[in-house]
């Protein structure tokens, strides 16, 4: 049999995966599972999306443009302005949805060995990219004591060397729930003008924040034009992680020209996609404002629950609609895997992400969880009663 | 500005792009501009695949499974073995087009400075994703004067080395036409059984045969069950090259798990994609026999009118809808942009990919052209009188 890449043998296997295969059996067993593990929301796409799909009146599917449709790339130079941020339909790339924008920043920007600083936990996904493209990562780690705020700039310097080239950020942050707020998105545009590195920044949670303080994006860092990169999706904002659209970003026209000739060698984005997320700029107000109650509803209901809970500990997101949760426990993987393989309390379980996907520091999240409150308020509180009724089992084994 | 990186500044640029803006110029002047440059089919998708997108009753766009729903993973088994080609639902990858399919392959065979066999003249994006991956390729020249046939197995023996891990071919061949016979594909297998290596065959254009031999697909080849790894996409069999699904399709278990790791990384391929590929697989045969008959008609037309032109010569295609032309000029990169720039007879062109870009050996090409016949017999007939105008006026320049 021929060799198998070192990146391929290296890669990551995705943390959630490893314990899908005791969900499955759980389930097989006729037990309940509430899904607190993943990103994939239960909220409707807007109506808008779907109709799009119905007067589709084309007689061949062909391939859109590499760099996506002109009337998708104007349409979003608006959405952007609604934020402030001023773009031309140049400074875009559409691309397959988040996870190929990130591609494209990571094959862009780095040789193989260059050096990539992110504060952990971190979306693990982040990491499986960075070996595909031979980035080495280096990990700030952030604390649930304090909301997972970014530590000093002093603490990033250190980290930088002569292979250091970029500073990655998610804002508002999966796996953490975290807004950065404006003083530490001031320090990193300093710390990137400094020294001359890209600041990416993934912001495909934008309209998830719970604070009233003005929105900062990347693209509004004023002196790094040139440095920033956002990576952005349309899967959240509109609950249509499956059509596979996001959006490169960019306003360096060197960096875009490269990222053109990434964009023209996989031909074009989907097209059947592009429509949908072009009719879902339509979607009203009232669309938007339904989910923002919705999700705070449920933040409210979940990380109010937790703390109830005798040892848990989340602080209160003030963005995405993930948690980090600390539990009295000592290892959260055999904690979730338990959850799933040994425990049920009234024929149902829980199913946790287990925090250690998250973080590169070997030994660190041991005891901490990522929850996604992506089910209906009456699920989650029902989850709540499972989990403490899963750590009282747990302790009592 | 931060640095760029060198697989960034080294990565080709589409050679079809190139001309792009003096094909936009002479249709600015009122210019008709026959495109016998591009691969994108006229044809139209078909009604089923269409009519799958009106049906569609879902709320949520949801991810789908990281490989690829299993309702269409099971009716591809159903679909491969209407060719004989025998495979289990594991076997197959959905990937977002043959693009992705094509990156997966390279990212898991080989590691940075690892090199690639492939025949030239090569599809042009090859080189793209090798560059990308930091793959070497080394070229080995097929002739026009002989159809593009394979070299013999000593030539290609002579390109491998301890860094060697693949041979790669396009069966039917883009850009050459050439559909390799058992005895070429028997000898392949030979070579890669020898030095273990991978065989990586794409074979999109399965459907656009024009031969009465038996198929042979990469699959077929007994003894390599390990080596061989197929590249498909439904892009070109049913004209919907914009929905972007393809497929990595290899028996070898290992490497299928790594390749699901990096296909759980980005997720997921595109929902709406498969769910009109899906159904297109239900398109009857009346459909693919039209689509086919339509395809030998062009052929002929285009191929024996080229034949007539004085000193243009181009080799009968047994495959795919291109053929490579051999013109009485110089330099096909100056003719075609003449063409454009330059040229109109009767307030017509023609656009032409120069063949150049398709050759990894410099110099090689320089009298060829490539050309889709993807155009309407009435405007293949009209391409044909103003080529044939367009040479006697660049001969008299």
């Amino acid at each position: 049999m021929p060799n198998i890449s070192q990146r391929g043998i290296d890669m990551p296997a995705s943390p959630i995966r490893k314990l899908a295969p005791f969900a499955v059996a759980a389930k097989q067993k006729g037990i309940k599972v509430y899904h607190l593990n993943i990103g994939q929301p239960d909220i409707a796409t807007p109506q808008e999306g779907l109709d799009a799909l119905k007067t589709i009146d084309r007689k061949v599917l062909e391939y859109s443009p590499s760099q996506g449709y002109q009337s998708y790339l104007d349409k979003l130079v608006d959405y952007y302005a609604r934020y402030d941020i001023k773009l031309t339909a140049d400074n875009i790339i559409v691309t397959c949805g988040g996870s190929e924008a990130l591609q494209f920043a990571f094959m862009a920007c780095f040789n193989p060995g260059d050096e990539l600083i992110v504060p952990e936990p971190v979306y693990a996904n982040y990491m499986g990219f960075a070996c595909e493209m031979g980035v080495k990562v280096r990990t700030i780690t952030t604390k649930i004591e304090n909301g997972f705020a970014l530590p000093s700039i002093e603490e990033f310097e250190r980290l930088i060397n002569e292979r250091t080239r970029a500073i990655m950020i998610c804002n508002p942050n999966n796996p953490t729930g975290t807004l950065y707020t404006s003083e530490e998105l001031m320090q990193l545009r300093d710390l990137v003008k400094k020294h001359d590195l890209y600041l990416i920044s993934d912001e495909v949670y934008r309209e998830f924040r719970y604070s009233d303080k003005p929105y900062l994006s990347a693209l509004h860092l004023e002196g790094i034009e040139d440095n920033a990169i956002v990576i952005d999706s349309v899967s959240k904002r509109y609950s249509e992680c499956g059509i596979r659209i996001g959006a490169f970003i960019t306003r360096n026209e060197k960096l875009r020209g490269i990222v053109m000739k990434f964009a023209q060698a996989r031909l074009s984005p989907p097209l059947l996609g592009q429509v949908v997320a072009e009719a879902s700029l339509a979607a009203p107000q009232a669309y938007h404002q339904g989910v923002y109650d919705e999700y705070i509803a449920r933040r409210n209901c979940l990380v109010e629950g937790l703390n109830k809970i005798p040892g848990v500990f989340s602080p209160m997101p003030t963005g995405a609609f993930y948690t980090m949760v600390r539990l009295p426990i000592e290892d959260s993987d055999d904690f979730c895997r338990w959850c799933l393989e040994e425990f049920s309390y009234e024929g149902e379980t829980v199913m946790m992400a287990p925090a250690t996907g998250f973080y590169a520091t070997a030994g660190a999240g041991k005891n901490e969880v990522r929850m996604a409150y992506v089910l209906k308020i009456e699920d989650l509180k029902r989850a709540l009663i499972v989990l403490e009724k899963a750590l009282e089992a747990y302790k009592a084994r």
